[in-house]
């Protein structure tokens, strides 16, 4: 089946169905979308539409097949096939996404984290790397990164993207608030944390 | 005039206004919306539909006054009348907002930190206050805080809600990847950020 994209809303519950089927007895061989809805408090149609968007359709009667079920979500998060991730930047907010476990739920997991300054370099051996600028293209080349998370300053930003670009890498998330500048082909996802908090001024003053 | 709800697009280019007519020499006594967009490379009827929601249309021929039009950005990113807002778990998250110093630009004053962790309390003259959780509804109440950043774990995120409930507390921007419970009257604003990475990883691979 071809792997189709979702809403980011029906993406948020496919860990929920994931959890619950996982932790099913495994005489449990068949399961409708009817009872997960109930056992999760969702609506019916929306569980069905969730499945049916990641599945196929399941058995009038029968259901889905409990295994099968959980093998598709898990190859549609991407659970075989882990995206590749890095993080320029690691001030506090890069560090924090960085030591996030929850990213490898949704199939993207982050190998290393990249900055200029030399005090917070760690060595090699460490789990959690946090390497120097100088091998970042190589680096990125090596290990077929396909997602950049850019964590710096503003004034930065926009050198450490075209970098990212150089590097091979297709898919940008960027906390800088700026505006970048990239090819057609990439994808840019823009994170704004001001702007939503003060949207949420915004409402509460209103 | 009457604040109004403007669209988040909106907001985030308020701020690129006000620096420019901040920047602009003193003898600039009238501004129009035309010469704004041209010199920031806007939309002009873009700017023209911004600067009318916040300060009402300027007068033909004329544009703005000046000063006016600062007053009245200013006023409506809420520059004269901060409002407070406080963190609970100052964890790597909680401290990357606590320290970033953008939210001013929106309005926003986050005043104080609080956490379980005794280890990271900080003694009250620090600059950033971290606060252990003993006093918090007590300050919140003292202080009208307003808004309640919540960045703390799945479970502990709705006891931390309802306690900023409790305080007075009327908008909440959670953290947590969970669904919590307010009544109709709270503000709620969910921030995933592993679903937005979730998304980005769905969209490069389709």
């Amino acid at each position: 089946m071809e792997k189709t994209s979702v809403s980011k809303a029906t993406l948020g519950r496919l860990p929920r169905y994931l959890q619950y089927l996982k932790e099913l007895p495994e005489e449990v061989r068949h399961i409708s979308s009817t009872t997960i809805a109930k056992e999760l408090s969702l609506g019916e149609v929306q569980v069905r539409k969730d499945l049916n968007a990641v599945s196929g359709a399941g058995k009038p009667r029968v259901g889905y097949i409990t295994v099968d079920l959980v093998k598709r979500i898990e190859s549609f998060l991407g659970f075989n096939n882990l995206t590749s991730a890095v993080i320029v930047g690691a001030g506090k907010l890069g560090k924090a996404l960085y030591e996030y476990d929850g990213f490898q739920n949704f199939g993207v997991e982050i190998i290393a984290a990249f900055d200029t300054n030399p005090d917070i370099i760690t060595d090699g051996d460490s789990e959690k790397k946090i390497l120097p600028m100088e091998g970042f293209e190589g680096f990125c080349k090596n290990h077929k990164i396909q997602i950049g998370i850019i964590t710096v300053s503003d004034e930065a930003a926009q050198s450490v993207c075209d970098l990212m670009i150089a590097g091979g890498i297709t898919a940008i998330w960027n906390f800088a608030p700026c505006k970048l500048n990239v090819p057609q082909d990439i994808i840019l996802r823009q994170e704004n944390l001001a702007l939503s908090l003060a949207h949420l001024n915004n409402q509460l003053n209103n």
